[in-house]
Formats: structure tokens, C-alpha cells, sequence
């Protein structure tokens, strides 16, 4: 490619600071180093985790470094490959992944977990293996969001921590298995395993809790209770598989009693989408005692949540997921494939589609509860005239 | 039996209210009525739950109803069968089961759970099915522990709770198997399903913990960390297992701090038994990102622990153990025989034998931390001058 090696001037949404909208800005991102990646972001779908660490940053995330290029689940094509790549080429499709997956180490190779730590502390920094970031803004290192930065015309990323797939796979579609459906897909059925006729209710209905109820249907659930305050979400839920919808508001009582009752004794499987604490216990509280699994599946970093020690020793199991459970590089591709196969839906999580240069509108929607998931394209952006 | 059909007057320590000493009374004990069975206690192991009920009642546990015969963990041989009793026998040597298995409900016949909750509200309130006890003295009904009541020399229990067991097995060591050891050891093989070649750390070295610590050895774990304030329970602990003993007054920092540093990383699994909320978050906080399983299997009834919810995202799991996992009348008899093959060590948990009328001495042993278990004899007593 024309661009290998070479500096590439593009659009990016720069977050300056924290609790300020994003900013369209011209970057340049610098060539990829040994085993790196440089990838065209075709797609990215912006997640409640984008949201957080911007609009609410300290409160149960810990603060970023800023400015902050944010955006982590995304789709797009190898542009160039740094030295030492040997498994990707240019113009392989492909998912950058905030996870790892090294297939090296003793976690890679633990099929009890999934948390590959290569390159972890330095993503979780918002920089690459050598401390720095590979994009910059007005001569200033700007910071690369868990190591990936998709809300970005073009990134660089750890070749550990990226997924090739399918050659047809529609990016503007699986880029949502970048985060928020691989999440609370694997939160059903790999953390969870979710029993055959099993009784399940998911926690929150945006997007992981969408996937979540698809994951307990795939899972063949018997019953899939799906629980929000915001009814407008409930038709959805039924198109993923909820066999029925409660509406928090609908209830004097704690949500628990209200599951407890309805099920004569609580749920096999709770799985908690929120990330609030007291959604994770009214989670717990609502599983069956003697054999209930309550997953925590939504996403805080810093919060504690208060487990009445009883509930655990009559039987209740508490577990969490993180990316669903899944080794990322490995698995992904795999639902990918389910996706093309029609064994997975994806097109339905999608409520808007907006260009980079209204990704603003897309924190608005989400936070007026108006949207699941919007997907940005950074190709609509006109980028002819920032190339070289 | 010439006592059959009658009532026994016999001697019990009664626990006439909370926070004074146990009074040995001459009490009566009524007949069993149908589906109950009268058994003559032969040997009772006192238990910390027996002293935390007396001496610190609403501190962790509920209120109990008093006047009280304290006592779960006993074996004793059958006098009588109320009707329609068919699976026991005067005779028969038993374990009486402050858990029940009534192997009819969803609960027996589900391999998730050991949880029976036959004539569990009643056996809470210390009654039996009828609402009533079988005990009184002095004309007033006085209210059976957990259904059970061992600190009695005879004592009335349902017949789903009641495990009858080799006729050789030697009734003043096997009783241990009514409480902490089958708690202990189940918590790692049954609850934890502790792996070969695994790590685990045991919180708290009383007879649980000692059993959970036999329970590790038994699933042939690599390294087991026994941790205590109290050094004189180290050598028993290797006797049963210990690779390696923590005191914890030698280290400054947090517990979970300094096993986290020496297994790199966190234990594959922590046996929390002691039963206090900051032991069960240190005990959670000691396993290994990813992979680690905390059990809890200390006791308490209205505690709440806090629990980071990050270090649940991050692939820990928390479970817990009442009766260490076993179903209760269908295991007991097959833990017995682990002990009669020399499989399961007993006789090494007793450190003290007491007679009844010296009960409150074991009450004093185990406040002041030196005993392990304590096993009553109830033979030792002079009844005859009590029978009629």
C-alpha cells in the first residue's frame, strides 16, 4: 500500500478531557511497530463503557489519561503490518480486541480463563508495548483507548490482540462482537453455561443484556425474564428471546421478591448487564437457592457490591465475565461465522447508524435510552484530502 | 425396648437463655411420633455454632428460641420408631441430620444441591413437623436445635433426617461426621471440587478448616496454606495436609496481600472457614485472576461481605457450603466408611473428651482456642437412676 510506512493523516473524535463532547480532529497515526497492526477502521459501535470513562469518569472507572482517542468495538481492514507480523496481511478483514489472546501463555492455554495479560498493562495505560501511543493530535501524544482507539479513521494495534475474519463479513454489522454481543453472549453461555430449560433473567436491556437473552435462548432457557425501566426496550427483548418483560417501575417491591415469587424460588440464572451494584445483588438475591448462578456480565471497575453471606452458603454461585468469556483472537472469528450462518443476530442490536463526525449524537441517543447500539462509519467521513 | 412407647426421663444441658452457661437438667423426652425416630445420643461433638448460638446470639445469628438443647453433630443407636418409620430399627447405629434428604423432592433428586428443605422451617424454629419438641423440663417445653438437640441423652428427629451407618463404627469419632468435618471436606471436594496439582489456602484452622484442609490433601492438591492467628493449630494442620502455615500475626500487610505474592498471582482456591465477612473478602481477594474459586463455608446467618466487584469481572468465582455439598443421609453413611478404610481421619480433630456434666468446660476450651473438637460423652452420666 501507498500509506505503508508512512504517517497517516486522518479523522479521528479526540476526547480532550473528561465530561467534554468529543472533537472531530485531523491525527496523524504513525506506522505500526514490531508486531503491530495498522487497520482501516471501517465500523465502530459506541458502547456504554465509551460513555462512562468520558462522562463519568472516577465514578466507578477509574480516570483515563487524556486526551483520549476512545472507541473499542470496532471492524475494519489491515492497512500495514509492522515487522515480526507473520498472521496478518493487508487487506485481511478484521476486529481489533481490547482482550488478548497471545495463545502463549498459561492463561491462553487455561481453558478456565480467558484473560490473556499480553501487552495488558501498558492497553490499560492507552498506550502500546513500547509506553507510547501510535496517534497524535496537533503534535501531542494523544492516548489509545484499552490499546485500541477505534473511533479513529485509522489504529494501531498489538497483532495479540486483534481477530482476522471472514473475507465477506459485513464490518458495519460484526463490529459488534468487538465488545457488547460477544460479551453478554459468552455471559449466557460460557460464563453462565446456561442449563437446557433452565429459568434466566437478564439485567438491563441494552446491548450485552440484548446479547445475554439471545445467549440464554441459544442455550435453550425455558424461560427468559427480561427486566428494565425503559419499556420502549421490551419488543426488542422478545425478537432476542425474552418470554417475558418486567418493568421495574411496574413494582413496589424489590425486584428480587417480585422474581423469587413469580418462579417459586428464584431463577437458575441471573445475569446482570447494568454494572450497578445494587443491580447485582437485587441479581444474586433473585437466583434459587441451593443451585442459583448469578453472572455479573455489566461493566465497573471500581465499585463494591454487599453479598448477604447466607445467600452464598445456601448454594448460590457469583461469577463474572469479561469479554464474555471468550479467548478473544481465537473465538471471535467463530461467531463471526455463527453470525454469517444466521446462528447469530447482529443487525437487529443496531438502532442508528451515524458518520464519525456525528458521534456526538450517538452519546446523546445513548444516553437518552433512545438507542441500543449506534454504529459509526468512519468511511462516510470524506478522507481524500487528509492522505499524502 | 422396654422403653419404647414412653417417655424417658434422662439428663440434657439445657440452654435456658442466652449468654449463661449450659444447666444439666433431668428432662423428659417424649415418644416419637410418625415418620420420627428416638435415639439414645451416644457421643456429641460440640460445635462453635452451639457456642455462637448461646453466647452471642444476634451477633451474626438469629435469635433463637429459649428455653434450648443445643447439640448437631452426634451419633447415638435408635431406641424407638414412631409409625411409619420403615428404614430404621431399634439398634441401628445413626448420625442425626440437622440437614435433611427426604429423597422424594426436586431438591434430592437435583445433583446441584443438597439443600432438602423437609420440615426445614420447623427444624429452624426448633420444632419437629407437629410445631411441637420433644423435650421438656420442669413442665416446660424446651425447643431442639436445629431439630436436633445431641446435648440430650436421647433425643426425637425426623426420619428424613437421620443417616443410620455401620454398626461398627465407633460412635464417639464418627459423630464429627454430623458436622465440621463433613462441612470441612466437602467444602473442597464437593463445593470446590478442589483440581490436582492446584493451590489452595485454607482461612481458619478449627475443625472445618482442619477438615477442609484434609478435604485439599484428598483432591491431591500441590500447595495447601493453612492460615491462623493461633500457632499451636499448625501442627495439626500438617498432620492433616498443611504444606506451608501462615500465622497472621507475622505479616503486616492484608493476608490476601502476602498470598498473593507467594503463589504469583493468588491460590487457585480459598476455603473461608471462620465465618466472619473481612475473612471471606480476604479469602476471595487471596484467589488467582481469572480462574480462582473462593468457598465459603464459615458460618453466619445475617452477616454481609463486601465484595469488589472487579475481582469478580475478572474470572474469580464465589461459592458457598452448608453441609459441605453432601446429601446428607445418602453421604454420611459412605463418609463413615472412608473413615472405617482409613481413608478420612477422625480420632485426630478430638483433642478433649468430656462427660455431659462438664459440657460448659468444652465451652470454655474452645473460647480460649484450645481445643479443636470436643466430643461429649452422654454414656458417661449415670442414668439409671433416671429411668423409670
Amino acid at each position: 500500500m501507498a500509506t505503508a510506512g508512512k504517517v497517516i493523516k486522518c479523522k479521528a473524535a479526540v476526547a480532550w478531557e473528561p465530561s467534554k463532547p468529543l472533537s472531530v480532529e485531523e491525527v496523524d497515526v504513525a506506522p505500526p511497530k514490531a508486531h503491530e497492526v495498522r487497520i482501516k477502521v471501517v465500523a465502530t459501535g459506541v458502547c456504554h463503557t465509551d460513555r462512562e470513562y468520558l462522562y463519568e469518569a472516577g465514578k466507578g472507572m477509574k480516570l483515563r489519561t487524556f486526551p483520549l482517542v476512545l472507541g473499542h468495538e470496532a471492524a475494519g481492514i489491515v492497512e500495514s503490518v509492522g515487522p515480526e507480523v507473520t498472521q496478518f496481511a493487508p487487506g485481511d478483514k478484521v476486529i481489533p480486541l481490547f482482550l488478548p489472546f497471545c495463545d502463549a501463555c498459561d492463561r491462553c492455554e487455561n481453558p478456565k480463563t480467558n484473560l490473556c495479560r499480553k501487552n495488558w498493562e501498558n492497553t490499560q495505560a492507552g498506550v502500546l508495548a513500547d509506553g507510547t501511543s501510535r496517534i497524535s493530535c496537533k503534535g501531542q501524544q494523544v492516548y489509545q483507548f484499552l490499546g485500541v482507539s477505534s473511533f479513529c479513521q485509522y489504529t494501531v494495534v498489538p497483532d495479540t490482540s486483534l481477530a482476522k475474519i471472514n473475507s465477506s463479513a459485513p464490518l458495519d454489522k460484526v463490529c459488534l462482537l468487538g465488545c457488547s454481543v460477544s460479551t453478554g453472549y459468552g455471559a449466557a453461555l460460557q460464563t453462565g453455561k446456561v442449563a437446557k430449560n433452565s429459568t434466566c433473567a437478564v439485567f438491563g436491556l441494552d446491548a450485552v443484556g440484548l446479547a445475554a437473552v439471545m445467549g440464554c435462548k441459544a442455550a435453550m432457557a425455558k424461560s427468559i425474564i427480561a427486566i428494565d425501566i425503559n419499556r420502549a426496550k421490551f419488543e426488542k427483548a422478545k425478537q432476542f428471546g425474552a418470554t417475558e418483560c418486567i418493568d421495574l417501575n411496574d413494582h413496589d417491591k424489590p425486584i428480587q421478591e417480585v422474581l423469587v415469587d413469580k418462579t417459586n424460588g428464584g431463577v437458575d440464572y441471573a445475569l446482570e448487564c447494568v454494572g450497578e451494584p445494587d443491580s447485582m445483588s437485587a441479581a444474586l438475591e433473585s437466583t434459587r437457592e441451593g443451585c442459583g448462578t448469578c453472572v455479573l456480565a455489566g461493566w465497573t471497575e471500581t465499585e463494591t457490591m454487599h453479598v448477604q453471606v447466607i445467600n452464598i452458603l445456601m448454594g448460590r454461585t457469583l461469577k463474572g465475565t469479561y469479554f464474555g468469556g471468550w479467548k478473544s483472537a481465537k473465538d471471535v472469528p467463530k461467531l463471526v461465522e455463527k453470525y454469517m450462518e444466521k446462528k447469530l443476530m447482529l443487525d437487529e442490536f443496531i438502532t442508528h447508524n451515524l458518520p464519525l463526525s456525528q458521534i456526538n449524537r450517538a452519546f446523546d441517543l445513548m444516553k437518552r435510552e433512545e438507542s441500543i447500539r449506534t454504529v459509526i462509519s468512519l468511511e462516510q467521513e470524506d478522507t481524500a484530502d487528509l492522505h499524502p
